[in-house]
């Protein structure tokens, strides 16, 4: 069955390649309001495509006024295998600035080998790679090789709040054996990568007061405690000069590797030398005992995201501020609580202020707990294999600096794994003028889809 | 002589109060563009109301195209005589918000005592007291006991550029053995105080790089240094937790007081308790062996005006800035060279940094050396006794924690003594609603300045 599929993709290469073409065509842009209607007009679109191939598949509306989640499912189920649920979204960033494109965002303009099209790779490209998986098992044999579901968002490029109250009050029908995201991307056309952990995040605003006006600094300047000094006194005590945080118990509950974990992360090419070209850093700057791919994935951080204080504006001003203020985030790994961390943040830097200074937090957002896949479950094995066929290479396995919510929802709530295989290349201008997503990368994601859903029953 | 033109000046209180109001009618606000007529009318008001006390006078007209500076001399040069230039500013502060106003600002209301109006003590009310002090010699006995010269500049308010290039520019016009300045004030109605010397001030604005763009935190973070970080550890290196300043070589040139002078100073009546109750402050903050009146006027201070870095917006953005910026200042006091200070703390910074970071300067101004002048100089000391003949009290010597730059022209340019006495109270309001001036403070500051011609020459 898993070979007659393959076959009828490649027939079909080029129908599939136009229906992503009409997809990407729609400028389901979720961030700007006057695109509402289109937004609405992808999800119908793919809902339709989706029942055009003999799925049944509803828009399932937003309780709280947001774009509505296509939902698409076979409509034979077969109780004694497994099922797989494959997320993705249809909407889009933003394509300006607009006179960087070299063809509109919204016609896919194919050349040398690559699709430009905002959606293109993200996320157009990569979720209808399954579509096709799916319209190649089904035109080619009449049935799947598993069960199948998917469930694809209108609002990821919004930080939408839909989908979490969705899969909470849809457990029902999304009840899975494993959660399918393709949202990362390849290391190389050759070189398939699985996401096996993301990090978690807490996030807060510090306040810190000396008095309860700004002061002028000639009057005052000697006299009263300057806050912006304070504060930067209090933070350069939260880390040391190797980089490592220096919170009373701040790693105590941090998961330790275990050597085979440490030699599968050896694999991830990621190097100094890659950190330094992709940021113009002058240095890399971490704990010296850890690896780059390890201080990345493996190790939480503690960051200054933003700092404020006094006159910013152009030229002199000489006042003595009454407040600074900072925003602070960690990046969590597995075991660390959000809500502790904060805590020992917190009352560190309590610790640290002077009886002149009143410090006061405000933590933003509900934080995040780091997320980690067993790297030898059945499924994650099933799509390592399914990658290798395909792409020719055993797959780096490699751990996520970053933190992608859904798969937390998705793991907290529906309680399975979650196979984090993308078909993009990193190289593909997400986010940015002439996102492209090449001709091979679509083609190779479908048959790699097409491989997992039999591997997941092999 | 004297006495005839105190008798005179106390005979004719109702007009000189009718004269200033005249003059505080007119809304000379230089920071306002079309205000501008309005500026050079009360300049022209000014040179009329001098000619018709016998005066010669004319406007100095900028060679910056700003506003023009009303100069003045009696007729009849007395060359055995030493002379005196007053100084004053016919420009005025705006008086926005004009809603917290409870008589107009622009029509003198006189009542409980004061004159209600923008500009009636700042500066208007302070200069129009030497110009009735000169009306009074001359109406009484048709002499003056020295020479006098004003020179009353539009643009003290917008921090104008013209006045130094006048001076430079007129230096034997302007000629003369001491500069009176009436721009600061009683301590209290029977309180003189008799400023001494004005902190100096170098200001600079430093930027730590660490990236050649702002990065995600996920990706990035742990591998690369943050500058907000790094930035903080530095500066955080600049003050001990006593405020003393660890740069090396700050305190080098500054100057030692003498038990005589701290003695002087411990007269100042400036608290702890006065300095919480203006800011709101938890807890005073300073250089332990020294009094809050020292640290004010007679250490130089090293503070944080600004400080930006990252997201400083509403929410949570987790970027890893590239960048990070500090606006820092130092006030200086006298011997401390501002070109020498900002080399010193730049230098002492760079050693700070790591390799990761690279740090850049810019200056902002040319700097400015602080000011002192001799107690015991014979034009203090004639300002001293006339004002304890005025007020009824000695004079408090301070220093001024502040800079007043034209004080600094002044005394740079043509090398005289400066006496800063002033003739308002501290709260008159002066830059905010309800400006006021004391009818007692008018004519006292008339009488102080009869008595100090006098004196000049006793």
């Amino acid at each position: 069955m898993q070979n007659q599929a393959l076959t009828y993709a490649r027939d079909h290469r080029e129908q599939y390649l136009n229906d992503l073409c009409e997809y990407i065509a729609i400028p389901s842009i979720s961030a700007m309001p006057e695109h509402a209607a289109d937004v609405r007009r992808a999800g119908e679109w793919l809902r339709d495509h989706f029942i055009a191939l003999g799925l049944q598949s509803w828009l399932i509306e937003s309780p709280i006024g947001g774009n509505a989640a296509v939902y698409a499912e076979w409509k034979h189920p077969q109780p004694d295998k497994p099922t797989v649920l494959i997320y993705g979204h249809y909407d889009v960033q933003p394509a300006d600035p607009l006179d960087l494109w070299q063809s509109p965002p919204f016609s896919a303009s194919v050349r040398d080998g690559y699709i430009y099209a905002r959606g293109a790779d993200d996320n157009k490209g990569q979720h209808m790679s399954h579509v096709k998986a799916i319209e190649s098992y089904l035109k080619a044999s009449g049935s799947l090789p598993c069960n199948v579901k998917f469930i694809v968002e209108g609002e990821e490029e919004v930080g939408g709040e839909t989908l979490p109250l969705l899969i909470e009050s849809h457990q029902d029908l999304l009840a899975c054996d494993v959660v399918m995201v393709s949202d990362g991307g390849l290391l190389a056309l050759d070189q398939p990568s699985l996401e096996y952990g993301l990090r978690g995040l807490v996030y807060f605003e510090v306040e810190a007061r000396a008095a309860n006006r700004d002061m002028h600094s000639g009057i005052y300047g000697g006299n009263v405690q300057n806050p912006a000094m304070a504060l930067a006194q209090i933070l350069a005590q939260l880390k040391d000069n190797t980089g490592r945080i220096l919170v009373d118990g701040f790693y105590e509950d941090v998961r330790v590797m275990d050597a085979d974990e440490r030699a599968e992360l050896a694999r991830v090419p990621l190097t100094e030398a890659t950190i330094l070209s992709e940021t113009g850093a002058l240095k890399t700057f971490g704990e010296p005992e850890f690896t780059v791919v390890e201080r990345m994935g493996a190790r939480p951080t503690l960051e200054i995201n933003g700092l404020w204080s006094g006159y910013t504006g152009a030229g002199q001003k000489t006042v003595l501020p009454a407040i600074a203020n900072a925003k602070i985030s960690c990046r969590l790994v597995p075991n660390q609580d959000p809500a502790k961390i904060f805590a020992q943040v917190r009352d560190h830097m309590q610790r640290l202020a002077g009886p002149e200074i009143k410090l006061s937090f405000k933590t933003m957002g509900d934080g995040a707990f780091a997320t980690l896949i067993d790297r030898n479950s059945p499924q994650l094995r099933a799509a390592a294999r399914a990658a290798e066929a395909t792409y020719g290479n055993r797959p780096v396995y490699s751990l996520s600096g970053g933190s992608i919510p859904v798969v937390n929802e998705f793991k907290r709530i529906l309680n399975q794994p979650v196979v984090l295989l993308g078909f993009g290349l990193n190289n593909d201008n997400i986010h940015a003028p002439n996102e492209r997503y090449a001709l091979a990368c679509y083609e190779k994601g479908t048959e790699a889809s097409i491989r997992f859903l039999a591997e997941l029953v092999a």
